[in-house]
C-alpha cells in the first residue's frame, strides 16, 4: 500500500486533511466570512504541519548524514516560514514580528512546559542528560540576545521614521545568518557527538519513506501550506477583530502554536516515552532556530517580495517576554530534572503572557 | 509549668512582648505622636511574630503531614498577611504593592544574604543540596515572573484611569491561586519527598504545644497582631515623613523585614548550625509563597474589604528589583556552596537598594 | 643583559613601544591631526600597558603572597585608569562611564568569547573547573548588579539637574569600595585556596624581573601611559568624529579594549595552552574588579582631580548591555566545558553591541 496513503489511515491527525479542500471551496463561496476562514485555515494547516515535518525527515534520512541534517535543520520551521513569507507578501509586519518573537517563546514555555506536564503525569520524576540541555539553552540564550540587542538597547522604530532601524536590521540579519551558518558548522560537522542523542530522525513511530514520495509531498505540501497560508493571513485581520484579537496577539500566540504544531506533536511523545533529551531538543533547538535563521531570512526576503523592507526592531513588551522565557527556560532546564509542576508553572507563565497580550496590545498604551 | 509562660522565660525574644500593651496604651494616650507608636509598634510585632510561628508549627505538627503541611504553608506568612490587610482596610496601596514586592527581595537577598554570612562567619564552606535548592529557586523564579509579566508587559496604572489594569490583575490572581493550589499538591502529596529535608518542624530549640494552647495562641496573637498592625499602618504615614522615608520604602524595608522577623529567627540559627539547607528552604519558599498566595489573596480580598479593588501593576522600579533580586539568588543558590563574602555580596545589593528607595522614591521621577 | 631589553628583544609586542616617542613628537608637530594621533596613541598604550601588566606581576611576585596579591589585584586594570582619570581630568564624563561600562562587557564578551574561540580552534572540547567559574560568575554577576542598581531602578542624571544623582553616586561608591576591601580579604586571605588555580603569576612564559627594575619601570611606565593618555583623551573627540564614532562608542569598545590588551595576551596564550580556568578567572575578576573598584574609585577621584563630581548613573542602554552581558556569561561559564561555537556566540553578541552602539549612540533617541 502506499505509505503515504497508510500514513494517513493510521495517524488521526492525517484526517484533518480534510479540511485543507474544504478551506479552499469555502474561500471560493464566502469571501467574506473571515471568522469561519480563518479557523478552518488554522485546522488545515495543522495536518499539513504534520506532513512537511514527516517528509522533511524522510527526504533528510535519505540523503545521507551532512545533507540529511541540514534539510532537517532548515526545513524545520519550515511552516512558520511559509505562513511568515505570505503574511510579509501582504505587508502584514507586525504579524510577522509577533509571530517570530512568539515563536521563540511558544517553543521555549508552551511547548516545553507540556513535555514537562505531559511527561510528569505518566513518571514521578524524569531525568534528562544535563550537558546536552545546557548546550542548547547556552545556544538559544545567546541566539536570542543577538536577535534583540538592537531593540533592547536602542529604542528605534521605522514606522516612526527612523532610518536607522532599517540599516541596522539589515546589518544584524546578515550577522545572524553568518552565526547560523557556523551553527550548522558545528552542530553537523564539528561537534555532531553532541547533538547525536537529540537526534529524532529514528523515532519508532514513523516510517521512512522512498525519496521520491517524499520530496514530492514536501513539494506538493509546501504548496498547499502557501496557499492556505493566504487565505489564513487574509482572514486574520478581519477574524482578530471579530474574536477581539490583537494582529500582535495572533502572531504570537496563534501562528506560533499552530506553526510549531508538528514538532510539538513529536516532542509530546517523546515526553510521554521518557525521552525528555528528545523533547527538550526539539523545544530548545527549533527556537534557536527561528532566532538565527527565520527571522533574519524573512528581513533578507522583505527586500525581495515585501512592499518594503522589514525591519527586526520589537516592541518593549515583546523583548521583554522573549528574554524573560529565553532565561527562565535556560534555568529551568540546566537542572537535568524535571517533575510535573515544573511543567505547570512554566505553562502558567505563557498563559499570563497570553492573557496580557490579549487584553493590552501592543500600542493600546506605551509599554515599558 | 505553662508551657507558653515557659517559653517567654526561655526566650530573650519574647520580653519583647511587654511592647504590645505599652504600645495600646500608649496609641490612647497620645494618638498623635506618630513616631513613638511606628516604633513601639515594629517593637511589639516582632515577638508577637515569634509566637505566631511557634503556635503554627505546633498546629501544624499536631494535625498530622498533610493538613499540618498545609497549615504550615498556608500560615507561614501570616504576620505579613495581617499588616497587609490592616493597610488594605486603611486604602493604602502603596503600602501592600511594597511590602508584597519587598518580602520577595527582602526574603532572597537579606534573609538569604544574612543566613551565608551568618553561617560562613561560623563554618569555612558550606556545602548545602544542590538539586533541592535548584527547585526551590526554579520555583522562585516562575512564581516571581508569573506575578511580574503583566507589570513588565503593559505599562498600566489603575491610578491613572487605566480600567484594564484592575481586569488583568483579578485574572491574574486567579491564575496565581490555582498555581498555589497545584504546588500544595505537589510539595504536600505528589512529590512531598522533595521537599522532606526543608522540613523545619522538627527543629530542637522549639516545643511542641498541646493543640488547645497552640490553637488558643494562634488566635490570640492573630487578633493582637491585627490590633497592633493598626497602630502601625495609621502611625507609618505621618512616622515616614517624620523620619523621611516613603510609603514604597516603608512597604518594601521595614514592613518586609518586620513581618519576616520570626522566619528570620530560624532561619539564621540554622545556619549557624550549618543546615544551610533549612534556610534556604525557608528564605526562597517563603517568597514563592508572596508571589503565589498572599499577592493574589490580596488583590481578590480588596475586592471584600478594600475601599475600591487593588491592582497587581507595579512600578517599574519594584518590577527590576524583584527580577533581578530572583535571578540573582537562584543563579548562587543553585551552585551548593557557600562562603561568607558571598552572604556580604547578597547583603550590599540589598543595602543599595534600600539606599536607592530611601534617596529616590518611586513617583519622584519617572523611574525606569 | 638586561631583562629589560631581553624581554622587548623577544616580545614583538614590544617592539611597538617605538609609537611611543613617536606620538609624542608628532603631537607637537602637528597638534591638529587628531585622526593621526588617535590611532598612534592606541599603537603607543598597547605595549606600555603589556609593560605595566609584567612590572606588577614581577613587584606582586617579589613583595610576598599577601603584598603581591594586594598590588595584582589593585594594579590589575592600570592601564584602563590611567586612561580613565585623565579623561576624568578632562572632564570627558561620557568617556569615563563608557569605558566603564564597556569595559565590563569587554572583559566578559569579547576577552572571554575569543578564548573560547581560541582554545576551541586548537582543542575540540575544552573542560575548566566549574566551581571555580561559578564562583567568580557569581562574584561578578552581584557586583554588576549592585554597581548599576541606582541606574536601573532609578532614572536619574546629574546632567538634567538631579542633584540626588551626585549623592546616590557618592554613597554607592562607598559602599562598593568597602565591598573591594571585604572581596580583597576574601581573595587574598580567608579563602584564598578558592583563588589559587587562578594565579597567573607563574605564567611559564614570563620571566620574574628584579624588584628594583620592576619598581622602576612600573613607575616609569605609569608616568608614560598618562602622557600618551593625555594626546589619546584629547585627540579622540575630534577623531571619532572623524572616523563617526560617538564619544560612547569610543569609550565602550575602543577604550575597553585598548586598555585591556595586555591582559587579554595572557588570557588567550592561556586558552591557547588549554588552561581555561586562567583564561576565565582573568576575564571575570578584572569585570568585578572593574565594578568594585575602578568605577567606586574614578567617582571619589572626580571629586578632588575633575571639574565636578562625577555621577554612577548609566545610560539605560548600558545597563541594560551589562547586564545582559553579565548574565550571559554567568550562565555559559557555570557549565565548565566549551567548544569554539560557544566563543562565537559570545563574539557575536558583542558585534551585535558595537553595532548598534556604532550606529544609535545613546541620545540619538530616548533609548529605553
Amino acid at each position: 500500500m502506499n505509505p503515504l496513503l497508510k500514513e494517513i489511515r493510521q495517524s488521526r491527525l492525517l484526517w484533518m486533511l480534510v479540511f485543507v479542500p474544504v478551506v479552499v471551496v469555502a474561500e471560493r463561496l464566502a469571501p467574506a466570512a473571515h471568522t469561519t476562514l480563518f479557523l478552518l485555515a488554522v485546522l488545515a494547516i495543522i495536518p499539513l504541519a504534520a506532513l512537511l515535518s514527516h517528509a522533511t525527515e524522510s527526504v533528510a534520512h535519505r540523503t545521507g548524514d551532512s545533507v540529511g541534517g541540514l534539510l532537517n535543520a532548515t526545513l524545520g520551521n519550515l511552516t512558520e516560514l511559509i505562513i511568515a513569507v505570505t503574511a510579509l507578501r501582504a505587508g502584514e509586519y507586525m504579524l510577522v514580528k509577533a509571530s517570530i518573537a512568539g515563536a521563540i517563546v511558544t517553543n521555549s514555555l508552551f511547548m516545553l512546559g507540556a513535555c514537562f506536564l505531559l511527561g510528569g503525569l505518566r513518571y514521578h520524576v524524569q531525568e534528562y542528560n544535563r550537558s546536552g540541555a545546557r548546550l542548547h539553552s547556552a545556544l538559544l540564550l545567546m541566539a536570542t540576545v543577538a536577535l534583540l540587542a538592537p531593540s533592547a538597547v536602542a529604542d528605534l522604530d521605522a514606522a516612526r521614521g527612523d532610518a536607522m532601524a532599517q540599516k541596522i536590521s539589515a546589518s544584524l540579519a546578515v550577522l545572524l545568518i553568518v552565526a547560523y551558518g557556523l551553527g550548522l558548522l558545528f552542530s553537523l560537522k564539528t561537534h555532531k557527538e553532541l547533538f547525536a542523542s537529540a537526534d529524532h530522525s529514528g523515532d519508532d513511530n514513523s516510517e521512512i519513506w522512498p525519496i521520491g514520495l517524499a520530496a514530492g509531498t514536501l513539494v506538493a505540501v509546501t504548496v498547499l501550506v502557501a496557499l492556505v497560508s493566504e487565505i489564513f493571513v487574509s482572514s486574520v485581520q478581519h477574524a482578530g477583530e471579530t474574536l477581539g484579537m490583537s494582529p500582535a496577539f495572533v502572531g504570537f500566540i496563534v501562528v506560533a502554536i499552530v506553526g510549531a504544531a508538528a514538532e510539538m506533536a513529536v516532542a509530546f511523545s517523546a515526553a510521554r516515552k521518557n525521552r525528555l533529551d528528545m523533547s527538550v531538543s526539539i523545544a530548545l533547538g527549533s527556537a534557536s532556530q527561528i532566532a538565527l535563521f527565520v527571522a533574519p531570512l524573512l528581513v533578507l526576503l522583505s527586500y525581495v517580495i515585501g512592499p518594503k523592507p522589514m525591519d527586526l526592531q520589537f516592541w518593549p513588551g515583546a523583548v521583554t517576554m522573549v528574554l524573560i522565557a529565553t532565561l527562565t527556560c535556560s534555568f529551568i532546564t540546566s537542572g537535568g530534572r524535571s517533575a510535573w509542576f515544573v511543567g505547570a508553572l512554566l505553562l502558567f507563565i505563557y498563559a499570563v503572557f497570553a492573557m496580557t497580550l490579549y487584553m493590552v496590545p501592543p500600542g493600546s498604551h506605551t509599554p515599558i
